[in-house]
């Protein structure tokens, strides 16, 4: 099978190349970037003698008809306009981006830039792996889930489901390492000023929010807006999440984690912590587990959730293989058993 | 006015040798510690040709004969033996462990270790300074507030008392550097497990619970237990509290705002931001700053706060030096001027 | 083939974890520690769900009888006593520790420990695989060698074999992630005492000196003591060498670089860096590379070599590996191809 | 005394007004910048409520009108154009960059850039305080040294002075924090690249190399071309400076270090340690100290030179305010006791 990836040269597209060299069955075709015709090795040193391919120019019919998937890790704004190059052309499209991920208006509003063709929107299935393989086995484009995303819905999603919290009451406090704000240079993520330090921003007004609503409806009609804080962490790999929620009835820790241990019972990638045990972002590092950890409460009724990713694996690259290799009708973990890399 | 320290080789017993040693009207008499009786330079190098005092064993009534003011930094468990050989003796106490802050019970239940004398305890002055002046100026001894819940209840305070709020709405989603867990060795507090790394840590189980409660109960007595929870950053000075209320009726981020400004406006150590700036912890770190910011979403009814203090600063020692001031009559500023080391 | 651990709890266990787990030829066959009999995802959660085996309490009739490999993981001081046990049981065995690596006379003068019996040192063949794959092959018992020795001697090997130095002239200036100094807990390995931090220690007494010494005398029987300094970096993995050697006569950059290429052409983890290119730490993290950067400088007449391996990979574990391989007949690179992980 | 500062944006400005906020005898007049005309505490809200002033232009004739003392703390390139304006009108001018450091044709083949006037660089006194305090005293104009010079000079001066070393065999290894590079926007000081990574750069050719071999020549006239390199450490402040000389004679450590405390008796920012301790760089970070260690090798007869520094103070700000100090005739120590903020 081969890949293609347009914008390489990002962190995204780089944790691609990592977990692709490695795949047994995907093979690298051509890896794209608007901007340099140079071998990769020389953005990206790490990979020298590993892989030396040219990047090259963007050009849709002779991508689409060497590859058989291609990977979209541009930033917002990029693929909006140039999905619509590949559509029936018996090619596979996974968009990293956040492009394809919800209404015109609501990207509009959120995103401040030109939404997708909404019948290239329409035919984007989101892919949250864990919740919605049916569709993406048919897909011919996947809108990638963000990587905020992906933590809180896993973490949410059992009792979310279930209808056990009040749909008014959902907290998301979340923190991300420096990476996941991209390789583009800005003052909040120059080693000087990001390091030994820690910032609440966009509060309240990620673009992310309306993503996780959007798939907290679909679970339960009721849920109301949440209340999201993203902070920057003084790391380059990890986001933590930490949500609260009220219960509706008593439930105690264990028989929650029981609800959470049988509803990923066949996931491979998520891990249902014991009791007492609560995941940290290093637990997860390099690797394709998002973990969870529970405490419910019974002085105040709360449910607090834990759940962490590796952004740039399940919050990426990870999960864009995970639902490539779905489409393909691979296992799912092909390529993918990475073990975490502590310390 | 001379002063003397007990417990001076923790984290909290450097920081205020570093604060004392700048301090105009205060003068260092002898420093003390249960272990070593070596130059302070020996364990502390950076002090080499700055304080090269010797430690001594603890004799309270050495102590007391020749300091007006004595500071304890000891861990959990020590002053509550050892501040009833000090009462009496017309010297000034000031507690910087938690060993006073609760009652009897409680701080058994929390502490799981033997609580102080309760004739003791009913001496102790809460010293969150901005809220207790007129009982700190006449207090023989302080319980200097832990760091969490300074920068907790400085965040919520006005909104809290002014009843703004929800009673059982509160959630304290709170970040530490690793220098909070002072200086004993242990394996979450090593480097290479704290690095790059971000966990959760006694989720609802904190000590600091209560000590968060008994005081907004002060304020308004309808306050419903809190949901807590504590990290650990890959930091090491610096606590960042997120906190989370759902207001009672519509209010606007700028009008809180005024609240926050006005009620802070004679505290020289609290910076309320303008809109939309949100404090982060390294531009109050070596400072005895404690910043805020507010954004309340009309989409939620929410209000997140977020509030940052220096941990071995506002968060404790500088703190004490504050309380020390107002003690002795001094301007409360003196000798913490500190501007925050940025970057 | 099988494999066993001992001393699995330690940084260099759990290294070799990782990377057997995904080996296509090594079965995991026990684990081993002296302290603990639990499941080693307790001690390890980020192998929650991964590997779950229990450690097992150290009996050698019955690993040797199981196992076809047995490594050592141990700190030093343990492998000298146990290694003994698995002589001429029909095991292969390779000692990550430093203990048969030297003279029994030097390991006592630069250990301070009692050294191994000198007939289990003979049979003993130094793995430093680029340089000594004849005598690797039919070995029974491999030193694996020190991180330090790793890093400077694929870095001094060509222009001191080619004698193109002045022998007395080799100043070797190393620099060391946390990792490197174990999982045992210690003051400067502390997170706030090493982090924002970096100091040199054991300056000219790291006990790695000797073993440099030996190899490169082995190369070049005129080389004089060098003068080697380590520093502690605050990263978890990592070693950078920058070495400093007076050339004999005029070579260029350009000159030095082919025969460092030439030199290392048919070996898969040494990679020559193009002329001003010069490796950093992280571009090897997570792999089993060596990378090595040069620069002559006319003005002064002297080669500074910068090299650079990840100490848990190239510099412990991975090597144990590669060595493995290649005891057991199989390609150097086998489950070895990872991909350095950047960002 | 009224003081100026020009480029107040960069570190190097930021650090000079958390200098100068707290010192008793300068008071800040003015604060400038060539682009932005707003509040300082935009541009670093960790001033906010401290130093509120907004950033002017540069106006020459109203500075020297106003002011005593003025700072350059700008980027290379910018007062060799500038401080002609500012000479000959009663004002004392600092000059923080590398301008007037090199003559002419040296500033232009390392720098490549336009030298200032020879005139006005003919003026400038070379600021290495402890060395040069007689010049600076009747200075009209200072070239404040750069941070790696000022942390190998200190080091390697007593034995260099006394014709202790072979002259050709100073090899100097560097390591610096990010902050020395300055606050504009770099690939490589961006967090993700800069954090738990450690690189080599400029080998051989790092524009401080004449400076420091400079003042060497001036100590000791036969001191041939160094082996000079930087490093860049994953830290925000500090400088850690490993040198290391052949000795001509059989000297000890403790014989070497009676002479670098005997040298340095009477300057009370150089803190030379006792045998056995090396400084590491947070124990002086945040202070204008340079703590200085020592080992004589009797296996090679080398020295091995340990200096540290905060890059920021007694590599910039705080050496500069220690000039400015002895300019106008003040106790050098005037509002630079700080105490190294540790942990």
């Amino acid at each position: 099978m081969k890949v293609s990836i347009i914008g390489t040269t990002g962190y995204g597209g780089a944790e691609l190349l990592r977990i692709l060299h490695q795949h047994p069955e995907f093979q690298i075709q051509s890896i794209h970037s608007s901007k340099l015709e140079v071998p990769i090795s020389e953005e990206y040193p790490h990979l020298y003698g590993v892989i030396d391919k040219e990047l090259q120019k963007i050009d849709p019919d002779k991508i689409a008809s060497e590859s058989d998937i291609v990977f979209f890790a541009t930033p917002s704004g990029i693929s909006a306009k140039l999905t619509g190059e590949f559509i029936n052309k018996n090619i596979r499209i996974i968009d990293l981006s956040g492009d394809l991920r919800l209404p015109a208006e609501q990207y509009n509003e959120w995103y401040k830039k030109e939404p997708a063709d909404p019948q290239i929107k329409e035919k984007a299935v989101y892919g949250l792996t864990e919740w919605n393989r049916e569709a993406i086995i048919n897909a011919e484009l996947i809108a990638n889930p963000g990587c905020y995303p992906t933590s809180a819905l896993l973490g949410l999603a059992p009792v979310v489901k279930a209808g056990l919290i009040d749909p008014s009451s959902i907290v998301v406090d979340a923190k991300s390492g420096v990476s996941g704000a991209g390789r583009s240079l800005a003052r909040t993520s120059s080693f000087s000023e990001a390091n030994e330090n820690f910032r609440a921003y966009k509060i309240n007004q990620h673009q992310h929010t309306p993503e996780i609503e959007q798939q907290l409806l679909q679970w339960n009609k009721d849920i109301e807006p949440i209340t999201f804080t993203t902070h920057l962490l003084p790391i380059t790999r990890g986001i933590m999440t930490t949500s609260y929620v009220k219960l509706n009835g008593k439930h105690t820790t264990s028989e929650l984690l029981e609800l959470y241990k049988e509803t990923y019972s066949r996931n491979p990638f998520v891990r249902v912590r014991p009791e007492n045990s609560y995941p940290s972002v290093k637990e997860v590092a390099g690797s394709n587990y998002c973990d969870i950890g529970l405490h419910a409460d019974p002085r105040t009724g709360r449910l607090t959730i834990i759940s962490v990713i590796d952004n740039l694996m399940k919050g990426a690259a990870g999960q864009a293989v995970q639902n490539a290799n779905i489409m393909c009708g691979l296992e799912e973990e092909t390529g993918l058993n990475f073990v975490p890399m502590y310390p």
